[in-house]
């Protein structure tokens, strides 16, 4: 079918956004990307971009390929609800994410990528801190907030690995309530405390 | 350089040796894959085999990548000493390698692998239950001794993650010291403790 003078269909025109803010946030960050910027790259209005992202969010969530709304999950489910129980919170939604077939395989192939695409991972840094950690900033207090939000968001990862990806038994084969029993009072200790780490050990 | 009617090189036999014990160990595993076996894949014999890597166990490292030979750490630095201080020293031990520029590369480099590879995440989960976490076995009691191996190493490689591949900042450019005495507790009480897990939080 020619193509030729015809104006560009949703797909491409799709595409094409996603490709120049893909280049834009990986050069710049998210914070210094500007919408206009990347409509302009696209050769697009901006309005035409908010219609197929909703914002600059959402835009930033498919170039990643985040496959949830970090929005509606940390301050609502995690951080509202208050201090008590928040470590259990966390692994609890966690697992719900990896272990939908759906969300799980798309957070498996984003950490995949990252890990073999520096491009990738420059993006996947830049979200994480930008949508998911500083989601924790009012949360977690100290001066080392960010770095615990890390260890916990760390300490996650790391299991998921090992369950999904590598695949090592028992953990691969364990409960979704053994683990979060197992790894509430270390995510606890990371969000909840505000004094200086204090060693629980004998 | 002509190469016919001549004896293979050094090189080429290691070479040989090794595609043909990672066609092996991939398949059947670690126990059930002989060392004659794959000196017969290789047409070498199995002395040859045991001239260039050691062991069985040597032979199994070089196939995966892995840098360092676990028996001269896992008992002689980490469980001998005894359980006071175990969490501490195997964090400092882990990141010794993951900060060295030439044992963090290839440590990075088959994390990386593994992700990316069926057959290297199956040669990496047999490498880290056959010569890592079981070398834990005699240390760490209880029924779950094996799920809380796995919980540890999982917090030490989600870490790893985020500093040495995301690269996320605060973590990235965190002390060692400020790391170990943060992951420390979590460590000790998945290597230390015998009963049932019991929440820390308040």
């Amino acid at each position: 079918m020619p193509r030729t003078g015809r104006r560009p269909g949703p797909s491409t025109t799709r595409a094409a956004i996603l490709e120049a803010a893909r280049r834009r946030f990986a050069a710049a960050g998210y914070d210094a990307t500007a919408l206009r910027a990347i409509a302009g790259d696209a050769g697009v209005d901006p309005g035409v971009l908010l219609h197929f992202f909703g914002s600059k969010e959402g835009l930033f969530r498919a170039v990643v390929g985040w496959p949830f709304d970090p929005a509606r999950v940390v301050e609502p489910e995690l951080i509202r609800p208050g201090r008590e129980g928040v470590g259990a919170r966390l692994a609890r939604t966690f697992f719900g994410y990896w272990e939908d077939p759906t969300t799980g395989a798309a957070l498996s192939a984003l950490m995949r990528s990252a890990m073999t695409h520096a491009e990738s991972a420059a993006l996947l840094r830049e979200f994480v801190a930008h949508e998911l950690f500083a989601r924790f900033a009012g949360f977690v207090h100290g001066l080392d907030a960010n770095l615990r939000v890390e260890l916990a968001a760390g300490h996650l990862v790391g299991v998921a690995l090992l369950r999904y990806i590598l695949r090592v038994e028992p953990i691969a084969s364990a409960g979704i309530e053994e683990l979060v029993t197992w790894l509430e009072p270390a995510l606890d200790r990371y969000l909840q405390a505000g004094g200086p780490p204090v060693s629980q050990a004998e």
